[in-house]
């Protein structure tokens, strides 16, 4: 039991898509020296996360033993990968380490939240190395949708292990770095004890295609266009940009950025070198002096999201650009799974308008920056692991991963977010469960999953909501009669008077019957009073809202 | 400006999938006898109708014309056409005319609601009429995913006009009448002045498929099998239950049907004469003795609802009856934009079980009950319009559709709810635009959507609510302090004190400050206690929160 161990333990992004956090580390159990790769975020919706800004990883586990983790490993540039650095860096204090152009996104986020940017630290890819406790790190590039992925191969005492990170196998990915199969095999045939990978598009049944394919598309389209085009993708897809820009460039457009995640990814681009030639781009100001079948303008909002640039021109003018009858809008993205309602919305007041718009529905204008299913069989054949742990995605993905990998004969589990594995043996092993969750970011405040303070506003949100206030004399003996406001509840039921005026006159009939126990205890008063809101409202409403109850004692 | 004329209002349906209501009338201007066709609902989601059970149509326009209205016309059973005809009988109390199938379904719907039953009469389809007014109506039968599908011949003295319904052109529908052509073009060949046509699938490239087609693909699935299999589809598509339930019996299995609804649906098509032969099916309880490998359930939740059979299935036990690893669930169904989420929760849950999951990503165990581009176009070559009349779809749906017809040389116009046509002339003329919305069923009662409950609603459930008591003596002086209850926030913000301490300690800085004048006059008093609790809010938690002020004073 106390041999040394090579530990896994994915606090976020196993068993659901986003908010990547996982852990590493070597050494004596309950001792290893740990490092943690990744550290995203992921987005809040109005169904379970009403009012919440953002969603952090529950990283309890890790802030106790703080002093034992190492450092900090960022993959890329995505939110849901290096989203929480910032956030958490009070908490865990490591060094962060990160390729360049991810590196310059995540020092942008450090200043903005006042923290040390040289607390992240660039590091060249393979073989450059960092050496952590018992533990070597190095970025092995791979493509991907955002410059500079890279997987990490992580060299232990129990031999090497890759991390996957995000990644497609693109031989032409028009910014970055291609995949590179001659790199990977030299550094994988030493012998890979575990590959931890991947499992987004674990169900997309073709081979992926490459990034460049869509540029001879989207320059048709361009080309053919009349009036004033507008297009959107991700704003980290930075190749997408380029190839939208130079479509837009060879129509004689000019090219305009609206949104601040979009001109900032093309900075952080630009300072890093990743990004050599982008046509010249003119501001908004100055696009209002041209011709419309003249400009094209890369908005930020590809996924509905009301306050970016696509959704502001959805509704009307936005840095005092319009779009109008006859020009085009062209979606260069696909849809994230419940962002349908948003997008649709945008489409339907671009049609109102009289504007075209073009969705990925023809498969013409985006791909995916995932591997598919058989980029994933090529990838376990290159790496020839004598593991695969399947993450980077729900349940689903990673059982469906799973099968894949043993179909191949590679031993795999699935694990989720809290189950540690031990990796040292010759087949995975289950070492602990661990308490993992959600943070919420509020306001300004992080608050935890199950503190209740979500819940209540569900609550508010499904039922309405009663404030029931009563005040009593020096004995106990109500003093004037109880008092009623209500919000989110119709002012008249199924009686022809207010329901406010129901629910006073109730709650008097019961004050004035009440017996002086009932009077005396907050707690009972309270119930009682809670109860008979309830039972008026069920009858006059059919709905049982949430209640607060003031009670005011003249003592 | 006297003359009679022809009119076509939609209050629901046109400018969004769902909810269809449509108004069609002859006579002079203001005078012209009505009939509407359909009576449907939406459904309500967390986003914007939080706790709202059910949408309804704001058919405040023709409530006020009641006198004039001569029947309503319901094309077939689906809730966003049948839905709201029980919701609104005592506002409208009209006849209800439907087809068999539908009007047992619409007859349900009145005898729970406490209506005559009779008030729904049978139809038989074509030749037989109904005169109503100036107008004469027919049902004639059409192919849709739920028996008896009826477009409407609707004859006036202005011409004839067609109302499609919703509609595929199936020649081998399984369940009901196929598409018969011959029919169609007897009907048309006198001439036809509108065809107002369903657009629901105008995106879908390819020509629809026949219902006939998924039968041998569920039959392979269901006969591989080897542990239960558990189907779901729309309770209402009784030929798809048919299909699936002879492919159960065929691999030798039991038939069950868990979910209100399906079983109701079986029984109205059984009565109805819809379905002859039906396989015999056995209850849940008698299921639970029956070998696993030998049960096949069909279940109600295709779109992931919480509380339907599948829903219920994948959180636990449902009647005793429960999935375990090894088994199979499908989804013979399409999910619904908007619905993802619930869709897959409940993949990731059977996931966990090892339940393995098919949907219809193939395309194999689903065909939609809608004509896709190439069948509109069939159809309108088949009816051969003056004008054709997009309904049945959001503004890009109705957009996209009036520009196919005008491509094949027939007028077209964008018809949104609440735009009122006259269809008497060479060319559809907006004639008059009429106020519509929606009317929310929230518990049991009738609420506006804009009235501002369902506003609140989401207001809590974004930023939260404050409750501030403060009570006053004879001279308007504060007595004791200001009281503070919070729900839906963080308990502590930035500070280290709780938030109601600060909160109230603010408050009662600002009661023992504050003039006479602003202590006296209950809204200025309020607006400054509002402003306080916001401003101490955003600086503890970064958050606004709604806040309800409770002034009290002793007179």
């Amino acid at each position: 039991m106390s041999s040394e161990r090579l530990i896994y333990l994915p606090l976020g992004g196993a068993g659901e898509i986003g908010m990547n956090a996982y852990i590493y580390g070597y050494g004596k159990p309950d001792q290893e020296r740990l490092i943690l790769v990744d550290l995203g975020v992921t987005f809040p919706d109005m169904d379970g996360t009403p009012g919440v800004d953002l969603i952090l990883p529950d990283i309890s586990w890790l802030k106790e033993r703080a002093d034992r983790l190492e450092g900090i490993f960022i993959t890329h540039a995505h939110e849901d990968h290096v989203g929480a650095v910032a956030h958490f860096y009070d908490a865990l204090g490591a060094p962060i380490y990160a390729r360049a152009f991810t590196a310059n996104i995540a020092r942008r986020k450090m200043g903005e939240h006042g923290h040390p940017e040289d607390a992240v630290r660039t590091v060249s890819p393979w073989p450059e190395t960092v050496k952590v406790g018992a533990l070597t790190v190095s970025f092995l590039p791979i493509s991907h949708s955002i410059p500079e992925s890279g997987a990490l191969v992580i060299d232990s005492p129990a031999g090497r292990v890759i991390h996957s990170g995000d990644f497609k196998l693109d031989p032409t990915p028009v910014v970055g770095e291609p995949f590179n199969p001659e790199l990977w095999e030299e550094v994988c045939k030493t012998g890979v004890r575990a590959l931890i990978c991947d499992s987004t598009n674990v169900f997309s049944p073709n081979p992926g295609r490459s990034e460049i394919e869509v540029g001879p598309e989207i320059e048709k389209l361009v080309a053919d266009a009349s009036g004033m085009v507008v297009a959107t993708t991700f704003a980290s897809n930075v190749a997408r940009l380029k190839t939208l820009a130079e479509a837009g460039e060879r129509a004689g457009r000019s090219i305009v950025l609206l949104g601040r995640a979009m001109r900032r990814m093309i900075e952080a681009a630009v300072e890093t070198g990743v990004l050599a030639d982008f046509p010249k781009v003119v501001s908004a100001e100055d696009a209002r002096e041209i011709p419309r079948e003249n400009l094209m303008l890369l908005v930020t909002g590809s996924q509905g999201e009301r306050r970016a640039a696509s959704a502001q021109l959805a509704r009307g003018k936005y840095q005092g650009l319009e779009m109008k009858e006859g020009d085009l809008f062209l979606f260069s993205s696909k849809t994230i799974p419940g962002n349908e309602r948003g997008v649709i919305r945008i489409i339907n007041q671009f049609s109102e308008m009289g504007v075209d718009v073009v969705d990925d529905s023809s498969g013409r204008y985006h791909v995916s920056g995932h591997a598919n299913r058989p980029d994933l069989q090529r990838m376990h054949t290159v790496v020839k692991p004598q593991m695969l742990i399947p993450m980077h995605g729900e349940h689903r993905h990673l059982r469906e991963h799973a099968k894949l990998a043993e179909a191949g004969g590679i031993q795999s589990v699935v694990s989720v977010n809290g189950m540690m594995l031990d990796l040292t043996g010759n087949a995975p092993k289950v070492a602990d469960y661990i308490e993992t969750g959600r943070t919420y970011l509020d306001g300004s405040i992080q608050v935890g999953a199950l503190d209740g303070v979500v819940r209540d506003r569900i609550r508010m949100a499904l039922n309405g909501h009663v404030t029931v206030t009563v005040i009593l004399d020096e004995d106990d003996e109500p003093l004037g009669e109880p008092w009623c406001e209500i919000k989110g509840l119709a002012e008249t039921g199924s009686s022809t008077a207010s329901l406010v005026e129901i629910l006073e006159e109730d709650l008097n009939q019961f004050m004035m019957r009440a017996g002086a126990k009932t009077l005396r205890d907050d707690d009972d008063l309270e119930e009682a009073l809670r109860r008979i809101v309830r039972q008026t409202c069920q009858s006059e409403l059919g709905k049982r809202p949430e209640v607060t109850t003031v009670i005011s004692r003249m003592r």
